[in-house]
């Protein structure tokens, strides 16, 4: 019997959802779309400026915990906030959404991460990230005994800029499997994996056991310009590799198998943010239940269809009878 | 050595192309855009009345030699004509598009086959087929030594309705795999499949070594709703499968690879008549020319693209650069 059917590992960040008019984005410099990402001066001077917000956890690991636990699986988080407001917040949201957060808050260093999401009347969104102390993960903030009591570790690529979270990722994939629990990896970010490309080869090839990519992503792992080739490289080199596609499907290979998912018919195209997280969350649900590889990934083609027809990174819509459906 | 690399046995069809307007359908009693087959007195009467057109050779396994032709390969063309003078025309057209064709000519029997094509201003393309002579395929209208001369063995789908038809495949087959030669299958049609399932099923499983088919067709071809279900049944009955998609591409299956080819981008899709055909072409041509199973899946892919950008179903661009390309 394990604790939880997944615990994952990614960056704790306080996402703050405001709408403003295109004159605040123009007085406060930002570029209208665009990713920026800032120090605590900067994200502190914005917050106070601009107007209330719905503030929500964020951040792509816990993004999948909230799809996983919305889908019925028993989740942990775990992450690293200060114990400050913003730290308070992320607890109480990610407990609110059915999700353990046990991380104990540091008392220095940096204040919590946040994602200043500024929506303009035009639907577009501009966002001011301060990773604060999320990406300050080390070792020691690896709760060993949450993991080994959990059946599979999720750890998202995010982190792995710092050469800390680095060490803490093959750690906790070695408390991991001396458990016998399985490693679940996401690269995240393509220019992420340009910047650390052997250490990600390396964590993918000596501690993952489900990797999950893009196909920017698994092309620049392997540094080949065709899926194709990507996808014969991952076949030798994890037991399972999810590989993710957009409107073309995603490909699953486990062992011998290889599978074509289709993806999953929408009505509309809202916003894409999200859409691999909620791939991950569906096929980690179905994997913890149990599921064959293909089903898996049918399950994480209907939740990344879900969230991208509609804003935010999280699902809106009971998944249950759309899952219970594909798995008829 | 061999004499050819490859051998097609297909419905030899005559295609009539002729402009006509909406009321020479609406006089004829066609409905716009439909197939429709008719006997050989319909398509005598129709003939007669319609304007003149141009005559060429047709029939999807005889497109399939257009474009290996076309492609650079050595091929001969297996079908039945009637000693007419559609007949003489079908041939002197295979001819001359570079593909050696030696069945002798029926003296009795049917007239040769042939497909009236009627378009309308519209650009819609209203058929009407009669068979003829082309559908009445035995095991005696093989030539034994030109089968064992091939490298590849092609046999098109559409030929299989009559018993008669369905023994020279097999005998055809045979002939092929005790030369040491391989055979490749089209199924050709989801309908066809439907009404023969047993027959093609052993086809597939006994005979084939490269089996085509699209999405439709192997999913009939085992009974399964979802394309990933064919593709793991195909995968255990014959050394190689190319399971095309339209534009979500293909999935070649050979052994123990499985390889994604994406569709080729084009400009402006006109007219998908052939892109099937022109796929098995640019596949085979690679195979045999000792190309890997992707790459010839690209050669495919692109010489697909290339016939739905235009009307007609067989190559209009010169097709060795973009191949040369792929190959790069």
């Amino acid at each position: 019997m394990t604790e939880h059917d997944l615990i994952g590992i990614g960056n704790a960040l306080l996402d703050v959802v405001a709408q403003v008019d295109d004159a605040f984005l123009d007085a406060n410099g930002l570029a209208k779309g665009a990713m920026t990402l800032v120090d605590d001066a900067q994200s502190g001077a914005l917050y106070a400026t601009m107007p209330a917000g719905t503030e929500s956890s964020g951040g792509s690991c816990a993004n999948t915990m909230a799809g996983f636990a919305a889908l019925g699986g028993r989740g942990a988080f775990l992450g690293k906030v200060r114990d400050d407001q913003f730290g308070t917040v992320f607890r109480h949201d990610m407990r609110a959404i059915g999700c353990d957060f046990d991380s104990p808050a540091a008392a220095s260093g940096p204040s919590t991460g946040r994602c200043l999401v500024l929506v303009t009347p035009d639907a577009q969104r501009t966002m001011c990230t301060f990773l604060g102390a999320a990406s300050l993960l080390t070792p020691e903030d690896l709760d060993a005994t949450a993991i080994a009591a959990s059946g599979v570790l999720y750890m998202e690529g995010y982190l792995f800029d710092r050469p800390e979270a680095q060490k803490a990722f093959t750690t906790a994939a070695e408390i991991a499997h001396r458990a016998g629990r399985k490693v679940s990896v996401t690269l995240s970010d393509g220019f992420c994996v340009d910047r650390h490309r052997d250490a990600f080869r390396g964590l993918v090839a000596d501690h993952t056991d489900i990797l999950f990519a893009n196909e920017d992503e698994i092309c620049s792992l392997y540094e080949v310009d065709r899926f194709d080739d990507a996808l014969q490289r991952a076949r030798g080199d994890c037991a399972i590799a999810c590989l993710t596609r957009s409107e073309k499907g995603a490909v699953i290979v486990a062992g011998d198998e290889v599978h074509v998912v289709d993806a999953a018919p929408i009505d509309q195209l809202r916003d894409t943010t999200g859409a691999g997280d909620q791939f991950a969350a569906g096929f980690l649900y179905g994997h913890t239940r149990g599921i064959d590889p293909y089903r898996c990934g049918v399950i994480g083609a209907l939740a990344a269809a879900e969230v991208i027809q509609h804003y935010g990174a999280r699902p809106e819509a009971d998944l249950a009878p759309l899952v219970a459906a594909a798995l008829a």
